[in-house]
């Protein structure tokens, strides 16, 4: 009997383009986060207050990822910043394939950061590579400190963890000890940048950590 | 060229999965409800303030389904209610057989009321009947109110809408108005409750729609 196992080859070909579109991005210099978080969690308003804080310094597009609607690109739009919505029409998460798509329609030359919104879920979007230079995952506060314990692979796969509506941790019962105690186990490396987006409130550090990172992509790419 | 369509096929055999489960249900007269909602959405605080509204009129057992951890089900059952975890082992929804294997350990013939707590996702867990009677989806407040415009499917499936943590409206920035409008676009039948579950507040009203609901399951046994 032949077995043909599907997942495995959605995701060498998922792979393949998602290395393609990473090259483009090295040859652009533009670094690409993907950002990944529950429904709610707070990725617009993230998305939103860092580009407050880079815009000045940086040429900034978005991709949006959801299963329907373009509220979040229209969002984008209204800030003045390029944004290209896909809607999955039922896909949990990001393929490469649309990001492949979608940066068609966008100018990489002219462009220094590119921030994936993939769709809200802490479980597919872990699974797609989407040629991004790093994934980063936000959590709510409201979402509660055991989400570690309950998605321990989006935790562990992140570069950098936010926890966003930090400003309404009297209303909730969220231990911040215990969280940084799980996520301190699941990946110790991982910085936690502790932000309140709607407000601005910490975002510097959370800015002054992707500053970094551009910057070595661009540098890779004027080296070249 | 032959295709073949794993995802019909897949579905095609959890759905008979699934139409066994239900036989078995309501040959016990036990009403089982499909509960779904995002992470931190407070799905578990729901079932526990649902447990205390029913319990005493009520045989109740809980089948809880997680990435990994048993953390839900060790609440429900330091509640004095029997709890069965699933851990999808990277899933992000529940699916027919799994629930098959949890009702093993589970005496159907004592029971009145299953809650099935669904993994924390708006979109995987719409695409899959387990045997239920209803499903309902729980929304919490500092979610937003644009989610129904986001994830439209989860709130048209389902047969009555929570929207928890309400007593935090005056912390969020959601509104009222154009959330109400969405659900009464998407699904004008389904009734929407209004609760802040860890307070106990509002659960009367939907545990009088789940008892009208259970009692007419246990009623369709009596008749058989």
């Amino acid at each position: 009997m032949t077995t043909i196992d599907i997942n495995t080859s959605i995701l060498d070909l998922n792979e393949k383009l998602a290395s393609a579109n990473r090259t483009r991005f090295d040859e652009n210099g533009v670094f690409v986060l993907d950002l990944m978080a529950s429904p709610g969690a707070g990725k617009t308003s993230t998305i939103l207050a860092t580009i407050d804080a880079l815009r000045e310094d940086y040429r900034i597009a978005v991709i949006e990822g959801d299963i329907a609607s373009n509220v979040d690109a229209e969002k984008i739009k209204a800030h003045g910043i390029p944004a290209v919505q896909i809607n999955t029409g039922g896909a949990c998460h990001l393929e490469a394939n649309m990001i492949q798509k979608a940066i068609e329609v966008l100018d990489l030359d002219d462009l220094d950061l590119i921030i994936l919104e993939n769709v809200g879920n802490l479980v597919c979007p872990t699974e797609f590579y989407l040629g991004e230079h790093a994934k980063v995952m936000i959590l709510s506060v409201p979402e509660g400190d055991d989400k570690p314990l309950k998605y321990p692979n989006i935790f562990q796969i992140s570069e950098a963890l936010i926890l966003n509506k930090y400003d309404t941790l009297p209303v909730f019962d969220f231990d911040e000890e215990a969280f940084e105690h799980s996520i301190a186990r699941l990946n110790p490396k991982a910085p936690l940048f502790k932000i309140a987006a709607t407000k601005g409130e910490g975002v510097d550090q959370w800015a002054a950590w992707l500053r970094t990172r551009i910057d070595e992509v661009k540098a890779g790419n004027a080296c070249d």
